[in-house]
């Protein structure tokens, strides 16, 4: 393991004190932000998500603000989704692609209102995107990151926690739907969301300045639960099959390979970033699909986070994208982007280093 | 101090192996690649970039490659400075800006040959925005991130080291020009470039799997001259007046502000990004400029690198947006981004968590 410090290039989030006070002990970076990795306990801090309730930093998760008469426009221009009939307070999963239908960031779009939507973004610059489209086609809308920073409440105890601060109004927030609420006097909206299949919401506060007393607002009402410090977490959301952008995907990407072809309306207007490409794509097919594959194998993988040839009949099929022993499966499993001809419980082989590790591939989620 | 981790979204460079052999300790983020930031001696490490030669992990400063008919069109419609006289082999500092004139990255720009232009960049996504241009333009041009990887030999020795190497037609080449090379079969490309004042060179790697070959290659020549690790040195590029984009920019630094108006050709055709805004700023004048601040303490100051407000006479004039203990200066010295009414020597404080450091603004460089 190596040291990070922040600097003035490596944001702070607004949770960072917080963060420092409840016993951070590592950090990745995310669109230029420091984002908590682990708080010294990852058995902990695992199983708090599955069994209990969780609360991660994750204002790394930057908010673009499209703000104007053309924001609607704008949105619809740069996600490949049929938006028209979004309202007020939902929030979609879209999955942004460039001219050539690869794709470049999969937020949740959220509509504030007729002249204001954010997009809620994984980690790549879709400010300087979102800005470049809106400039070249003369749109009249603002394009800003807005002082917006969630912090979420993950785990199957999660709803109890966010309705004893909101009231029991938030058990009846459909996913990824949202509201303006206050704590006190701190501005937030409440969310159903969250990058875990555990159930849970973001709240998203408002006001950098209030994050260590929205941290600790947060920490005391989850104490009948047992609410404890965690982040998104590479084990949980390989198990359940949610996709990392930037970590499972490769520079030529496509939503149709991913399995989020259901995201994507090719019916949308020919103005749409992309869309020629995507129903080419999906006139022809992609060429590779994600799977999951399971290694059989005694010994926990060190596997250092990078890519890995998968071949079956000693034939290169694709890669192995991700990896991670599953606490739940008691296995090792990644994600596997390989041929369409692939198929779930193919025998296969990772090769790392020279060396064959056999396993099988298998359908997504593993749980 | 936290611990980081590489990541499959976290790409390591083609010298990570090496640079843990290395000893290095620490790293910092940069164009979602692992940078190097340290290798357990901070002092010998500083002092060998002052006095002798230092090499550097610089793989995080990408290259964008614009290949294709109209890659010369897109290199000056990016770029607000006059690139018509720019010939093969040679390097420009160009400030790019977006579409209101704010700086976005200030890369160098290499012109590899008619049809294809490198953008060394600094830390912000150019790949996306270079695509969103020239696909929303209609250009016939590929823009992809290239397998080129900067090696660094920085320091007053570095010219001998690397003369060692490629022989002493290096001794000859003018400051950010280049030239394609070999080591062995190992494709390179040797630049008088560098982020630092003390002299040097960069070898641009053709080949990522040949990473570990190169570092030791130069490792090796360099003995003579007691070459060690090191990396991009926060103090010494203060001292000397280095610009960091992202460290020492906010979201609406425009060049002008950073007194980088030279790098700026307000006669460039009307469809360069940002022009027009660009010269309603040159035309109006700036409201802020960078100057230096020399703090008034014998405490070497422990600052976290955020930004701090400076008051003249209990007047907010702007802000520090960097600081750092000058070893050779033997002071706290940061950079200031003030109102234009600003003059070096003016008496001023910066206030940190409300309690107030006396100092005074000085041109820079500080050295």
């Amino acid at each position: 393991m190596f040291s990070i410090a922040p600097s003035a290039r490596l944001r702070p989030s607004p949770f960072y004190e917080a963060t420092v006070k409840a016993g951070v002990t590592s950090f990745t970076v995310y669109n230029r932000t420091m984002l908590p990795t682990g708080f010294g306990d990852p058995e902990a801090e695992y199983w708090r998500l599955i069994n209990g309730v969780s609360m991660w930093d994750v204002a790394a998760e930057r908010q673009i603000e499209l703000k104007g008469p053309d924001a609607a426009r704008l949105a619809q221009i740069l996600a490949p989704r049929n938006l028209t009939k979004q309202v007020e307070g939902q929030g979609k999963y879209a999955a942004l692609c460039d001219h050539t239908g690869t794709l470049i960031n999969d937020p949740i779009v959220l509509k504030i209102d007729d002249d204001c939507y954010w997009f809620s973004i994984a980690d790549s610059n879709m400010l300087f995107w979102a800005r470049a489209i809106a400039s070249e086609r003369g749109l009249d809308v603002s394009v800003e990151e807005a002082d917006v920073s969630p912090l979420a409440v993950q785990g199957p105890k999660g709803e109890d926690v966010v309705a004893s601060i909101f009231g029991d109004w938030v058990r009846e927030l459909k996913y990824f739907w949202f509201k303006p609420s206050k704590i006190g006097d701190i501005p937030v909206m409440v969310a159903r969301s969250g990058w875990s299949k555990q159930g849970g919401f973001e709240i998203y506060l408002m006001d950098k300045s209030r994050g260590s007393e929205l941290w600790d607002i947060v920490a005391e009402a989850g104490k009948p639960w047992e609410i404890g410090p965690g982040n998104p977490n590479q084990c949980e959301r390989i198990e359940s099959g949610l996709l990392s952008y930037g970590g499972d995907t490769d520079d030529t990407t496509n939503p149709f390979e991913l399995g989020l072809g259901k995201y994507v309306d090719v019916d949308v207007p020919d103005d749409v970033v992309g869309i020629e490409a995507l129903r080419r794509i999906k006139a022809e097919g992609p060429k590779r699909q994600l799977l999951g594959v399971i290694m059989d194998t005694d010994e926990k993988l060190e596997f250092p986070n990078i890519w890995f040839d998968i071949q079956k009949d000693g034939i290169r099929i694709g890669d192995m994208v991700n990896c991670v022993f599953s606490r739940r499966l008691e296995k090792n499993i990644g994600y596997a982007l390989v041929d369409m001809d692939s198929k779930p419980e193919d025998a296969v082989n990772v090769r790392k280093n020279g060396k064959d590790i056999p396993g099988a591939l298998t359908a997504l989620p593993f749980i």
